[in-house]
């Protein structure tokens, strides 16, 4: 049994949160392949230590202010390592830091040395070999991930290592330059280590008890998921649920492996299991709900335009060329409703209008905007006959007007257009009656 | 005041039926413009003289055939004519239908005399002028309607006429050749009629007490609707309500003029209004339920395809390529499923699923046939929000397994999608929880 195990910046924020880790890691010999983050927040207005890095890198002209920023991310690293009681003197890399920064390496660099100058003190700490991801996450000429030569490399080199820490967020191109995935990208190489050493399980150490069954912005406190699909993870992360980065899901997804959400604060908590598929039933009917705000509706409406083969394409070919993507279309008899990202569409709007008019002729358009989508995911649903009566009686209950409702065959998902205005209302009527309620 | 009232088959199949009709225009002088069909069924297993007109044509050549049913046509207008103790003689008329039967002069002719010989009864029993549709509704050279110089010659003509008969259903090119409508075209004609004169109310008289909320095939008497609008009606017939002629709506709703379904045998009913648009709520919070089976759904699943520009576009692209409509496109994140007439899609099946295959590349896609579609339609559910709840809660509640909801932005109606063999459960459960129960 051999697991990848990555944590979180808030997890590896100071020494006290690198003990708790050290413990975890500890409690479970299978736990070999550590990837760590930058350390995070230690209290809601701290500042990262990324973001420092960034701040440094800015300032390589200005002296002054760049030592006063370079001071503060030593001391950052100082107090871990003292904290952790272990001898380990990082200044010959803070020393090639500085002079990379000088001599401007880059901005990708810059960001990276958080994850690298944590897994040093990580691997000190543990007993555990360092390995640099530059050396084994690859990217092309293009700074596009290689995920081929990736996995090839990861394996070769990590396969003869027992215990390894491997930071997160960064790999280089041939040529050694350093390239970083998006924000967040930690996520990503601890799926790429999973699905390149074919471990059992890919845990992703956080600051939650897992993936909740909605925004604890809206909820306070919601409750968190047991069990849930990729595919379901992917609708709510899609409707605005933030719990990993959306590129992390493809490598364990492609190799089968299922990703374990936990909570460093709180490690006995079984936290959420992100499964390909299971026999297992969600909790509430529901797995979990997820909105965004800021869509735009544009209502159409011809005469007979049931009976015009090409009517939708030549409405869709209008967004197309404006660049705009649609999320739903909901139709009538002889009218067609398009749902848009507002600010995709705000700049274009009259374009598209116009468009419009002049390809299909419609009788009738009307623009609506500030509106909210909201998608009830579940695979709970399908066997579950009453869960739309359900999240209409519930809403109409909240006195939420429904401005559009879309479910296809899947039967995983209902997605229901409402109100900005109504966003959280409805959200909290829909958690309130599959949640806490259970009617 | 001036009223164009159009009497259907059945409301003219017998001098029992033409008395009520006598009646019915003696009781308003403004019923001034008379529209009548041929005679339809006196009972269940009847023939429509329509029908027998066209096994006439038929069999001009089988003398024996010919004159056999010839005289059986003879012998229903004579019966209704000595019903009604009327003198007049259509054996002029009889010969000249021969001469032209005789010599194959036209399939269109053949069945509008069922019309014109029934206008003469019609003309002669009220003491009404008869006017040949031949003259004022035009045909243009290809057999297309002329709007333009039909609504001239209508209003030259029947302007300095106070009372008339004008047979429904056919028309005339310029050069006198006879065209007919559509079956049910009767419809039209009153219509054309009514927008051409400008009157303040097409009557039209047949043989149900207006419009019913639902398919009386399916539930036993339906209550019927009081005031529906052209675009609910629109609706309703779409997905298959059989009420007016569907081009018999145009000519009316152009010029604003109401039309009025009222039943011959129950003439004091008030029957429904077909109005533009009206501030009276509807008795039932929907004004109507229809429906029709025979659809299939194609399922089409691609991860990231929301975020894919013209996913949708080439998907209905493939369709429109092979000359397929779609009626509903519901999507969810990272789907979408296509709606289509299982019997325009049953021979393309193929080339549609290949088409789709190397348009867009999914990562799967599934076909599901025998289905049906339900609409609930009615202007009253924008402001109450209740009714999807109750929609789906009647669906629950019967075992309906729901495939499909889709309510766009025009909150007129909201479309379900069933299996066949749940549509007829369905539509009774709906019209039970709004009709009947009114919970």
């Amino acid at each position: 049994m051999k697991k990848v195990v990555k944590f979180g910046g808030s997890s590896l924020a100071s020494a006290e949160q690198f003990e708790k880790v050290g413990k975890i890691i500890r409690a479970d010999e299978s736990r070999r392949y550590v990837v760590p983050s930058a350390p995070g927040k230690r209290f809601s207005e701290d500042t990262k230590v990324t973001d420092l890095l960034y701040a440094c890198y800015e300032a390589a002209d200005d002296e002054g202010k760049f030592q006063k920023i370079l001071e503060e991310i030593k001391a950052r690293y100082q107090q871990i390592i003292d904290g952790l009681q272990i001898s380990l003197s990082l200044e010959k890399e803070f020393e090639e830091v500085k002079e990379n920064f000088k001599n401007q390496i880059g901005k990708e660099y810059a960001a990276s040395r958080g994850e690298y100058l944590n897994g040093k003190i990580m691997a000190a700490y543990l007993g555990y070999e360092f390995v640099d991801p530059a050396e084994i996450i690859r990217f092309d000429g293009n700074g596009q991930f290689d995920a081929g030569i990736t996995e090839l490399l990861v394996a070769k080199k990590l396969n003869n290592i027992e215990r390894a820490v491997v930071p997160g967020f960064y790999g280089a191109k041939e040529n050694g330059e350093i390239k970083t995935f998006s924000r967040g990208g930690s996520d990503i190489t601890g799926s790429i280590l999973a699905g390149a050493l074919d471990v059992d399980l890919y845990e992703n150490w956080t600051d939650v008890s897992g993936v909740m069954v909605t925004d604890p912005r809206i909820i306070p406190n919601p409750k968190s998921i047991d069990t849930i699909t990729y595919r379901e993870l992917r609708e709510l992360s899609y409707m605005g649920a933030t719990v990993l980065h959306e590129d992390a899901i493809f490598p364990v997804r492609k190799a089968g492996i299922p990703i374990n959400i936990k909570n460093t604060n709180e490690p006995e908590a079984e936290g959420t299991m992100i499964v390909e598929d299971t026999c297992k039933k969600p909790l509430y009917t529901i797995t979990g709900i997820a909105g965004k705000k800021g869509f735009c509706s544009l209502f159409i409406e011809k005469s007979m335009m049931n009976a015009e083969i090409g009517f939708g394409r030549k409405v869709l070919q209008v967004l197309e060329e404006q660049g705009i993507s649609f999320e739903h279309i909901p139709s009538g008899i002889d009218t067609m409703t398009v749902f848009i990202h507002q600010d995709e569409f705000a700049e274009k709007e009259q374009q598209v209008i116009a468009g419009v008019h002049r390809t299909v002729n419609p009788d009738y358009m009307e623009l609506e905007s500030d509106l909210a989508l909201i998608a009830v995911v579940g695979r709970g649903m399908r066997s579950n006959r009453g869960t739309a009566a359900r999240i209409f009686a519930a809403l109409a209950h909240a006195d939420v007007n429904v401005k559009m409702i879309d479910q296809g065959s899947s039967e995983l998902n209902i997605i229901v257009g409402v109100k900005n205005e109504d966003f959280e209302v409805a959200i909290k009527a829909l958690y309130d009656i599959f949640v806490e309620t259970q009617i």
